[in-house]
């Protein structure tokens, strides 16, 4: 956006065809929305802009010397200025032998594997006939208390104690377990405590266990260890933690513990003056010496600002200043009744919170169709308790499981 | 439906946890609705009905010596009446080695996968220098002229020379070829001849070349043969033939050359007074001596048929007379603005006849929110060209492709 009209041609190469509203990916994953609601083909976001074209490719390095970014198929595309924004995937902090049984949530693939393996769960203990099996079954872990995992841990607890409730015959949904796993002393620590003190509350409300201070020693096919005490259950989903892409190895540039790139103040990699990074590829301090966040408005400004240096430098004009990151509040959702934000000068939380919450996500969906779609969803499953996308759909079995 | 209030115990058991609107199964493959907009889960449809249960599982066999349903888990089912409705699978005349080459469409994933490899052929000629391969890539052979070959030849068609125009840089894609293979005399045998010439002449109007009177002698990753002559296509879809499931096998009861069982007139197997098979799982004939259509309308009267017999059983009366299809109307849709309606008293086609289509097939959705969803999906695709579902997901590659 910030380069059109701009004396530039723009090639933008994305692995995946579409753009993805990642706020909202936990909703795809228990069953709220579905994923075209939340995803935009990247080909027609920019199919009036003449200076722009669209590549689906995966790349998989960089030329810094011949200025060429290399693609997995072998083929080159040669750049004048690039700008990595590459993002990140969720990591197991050296423990990538837990994946297959706690799948995380970055893409849409991730998010349906996650809505079939908590379906299926359901399914399976309707048959189980034993009850320590049965008990797993209905038991749903969620490693890490960040947003993502708040929020996957309120749908389903609602799922399970409220919109499942009358559809089964042999169990009753209401005694499953949802439990939430945070290592560090609070849920959302990204917020102020008594906001997540308040978001505690509620998620107990909703009947979800949440476990503080006990990170999770093992995981594997039949339940995870945590604070030395083995919890039997068949659905784990993770939470917990990212790691960037591999842009830092790409430029052999200095990063982070998660391989993030500390970049120039003008977001620039060091030594590679043409070559900007943003979003969750780098990690930069705020005014306030605190660590930019891995949000989506982070990565806008910063994408905003590294159109300004751009356009300034083709201009021959004189840089602008740093780069500065202004946070303009923060949000989180617990269920279908209640929320928490902080604007700081205001912080807000409880159904007046949850409308906020929904009022800003709605906005920031891409065009009107999405946002009408998502509207009528939400006004469905709030009226009806009926949520539109039950699907168990790809893959047939769970991992570990015979 | 049929059997609500009876002193009945009723188990529905499935392999999938949704039943599907296959009527617009195309519009998922083609992008234009998503996979949650005509799917629903078959436990929420029956969660009122306390008489049901449903039961995700698949059917090995059946026992009917000892009653008993065969689950492939190795679980068993115990019954006293059994009613078979388990449809058909498309089917490639004995030639299965086509089926990585030319999938059809018969489940939400066969949709996925056919909107995947159609969006992915317009990538890759984005990127293709070489113009014969080029060729071969902008080139779509659907096989089969009967409704599914019809509607989908008529909606790549639109989005190849229409919605897709403006989003590519290096391809023209109004020079996609779609082409339509028939092997018999005409597209839409199921209709009078006029309209079938009139289809495909809405057909050609948009762009699509109608083949008729070849069949398709061979079929790999490069492009199909017919009439003797080669044809290069990177993607060719299969809405050729059906082959009923193995409910005739399950029996060993006498069926047809694609598996359908021959049923009494009171739609049970013969031999299996306790056995009911209705829809694509059998062959009957009509009171005009045509056999009756492999159609939604169709199964949904033998399923009430069925319903009746088993509460005149029950309540001890005596049997209904024997089950009379009767044909309500036959309805194809070519692209977004012709259509085709036979009510036997009245031919319609063009506009008016779209119209029809398009109020029928909401009102046979179930629940208002899919129908006011995929109102919406319709509007937005009338009104502004963009299709909401062009969504890459799941796998990487082609079969065939390197």
């Amino acid at each position: 956006m910030g380069l059109a009209g701009a004396p530039v041609a723009i090639t933008v190469i994305d692995r995946r065809n579409h753009h993805l509203f990642q706020p909202l990916l936990y909703q795809v994953a228990t069953t709220t929305l579905s994923t075209s609601e939340i995803a935009w083909p990247v080909r027609q976001l920019l199919h009036k802009r003449k200076d722009a074209e669209t590549l689906l490719a995966a790349v998989s390095g960089i030329d810094a010397e011949a200025r060429k970014v290399l693609l997995e198929d072998g083929g080159a595309i040669a750049y004048d200025t690039l700008v990595l924004a590459t993002g990140a995937r969720h990591a197991y902090f050296g423990h990538d032998e837990w994946e297959p049984f706690a799948p995380g949530l970055k893409t849409l693939e991730d998010a349906t594997t996650i809505r079939r393996r908590i379906l299926l769960a359901f399914e399976r203990a309707e048959r189980e006939t034993d009850p320590e099996r049965q008990k797993a079954l209905l038991t749903f872990v969620i490693i890490g208390g960040g947003a993502t995992g708040v929020e996957l841990a309120g749908t389903i607890a609602e799922l399970a104690h409220e919109n499942l409730r009358e559809d089964f015959r042999h169990i009753d949904t209401r005694t499953a377990r949802v439990v939430l796993i945070e290592a560090g002393p609070r849920i959302l620590p990204a917020f102020k405590p008594e906001l997540s003190a308040y978001a505690q509350k509620a998620l107990e409300k909703l009947g979800v266990e949440v476990k503080l201070g006990q990170p999770v020693s093992e995981c594997d096919a039949d339940g995870v260890v945590f604070g030395g005490e083995r919890l039997a259950a068949r659905t784990i989903l993770w939470a917990a933690g990212v790691q960037a892409s591999r842009a830092a190895l790409w430029l052999d540039a200095a990063a982070d513990r998660v391989g993030r790139v500390y970049v120039e103040p003008d977001l620039t990699v060091p030594g590679h003056p043409n070559v900007f990074a943003i979003g969750d590829t780098i990690s930069i301090k705020g005014p306030d010496g605190e660590p930019v966040p891995g949000i989506a408005p982070a990565a806008k400004q910063e994408g905003a600002y590294v159109a300004k240096v751009i356009k300034a430098r083709l201009a021959g004009k004189p840089a602008p200043p740093p780069f500065v990151y202004k946070h303009a509040g923060s949000l989180a959702t617990i269920g279908k009744r209640a929320a928490i934000a902080d604007f700081g000068w205001i912080k807000v939380r409880g159904q007046l919170a949850w409308w906020l919450w929904g009022i800003v996500h709605i906005y920031f969906l891409i065009g009107l169709r999405n946002r009408l779609a998502v509207a009528l969803s939400w006004l469905w499953i709030y009226s009806s308790g009926h949520r539109s996308a039950r699907l168990i759909t790809q893959g047939k079995q769970w991992a570990g499981e015979k």
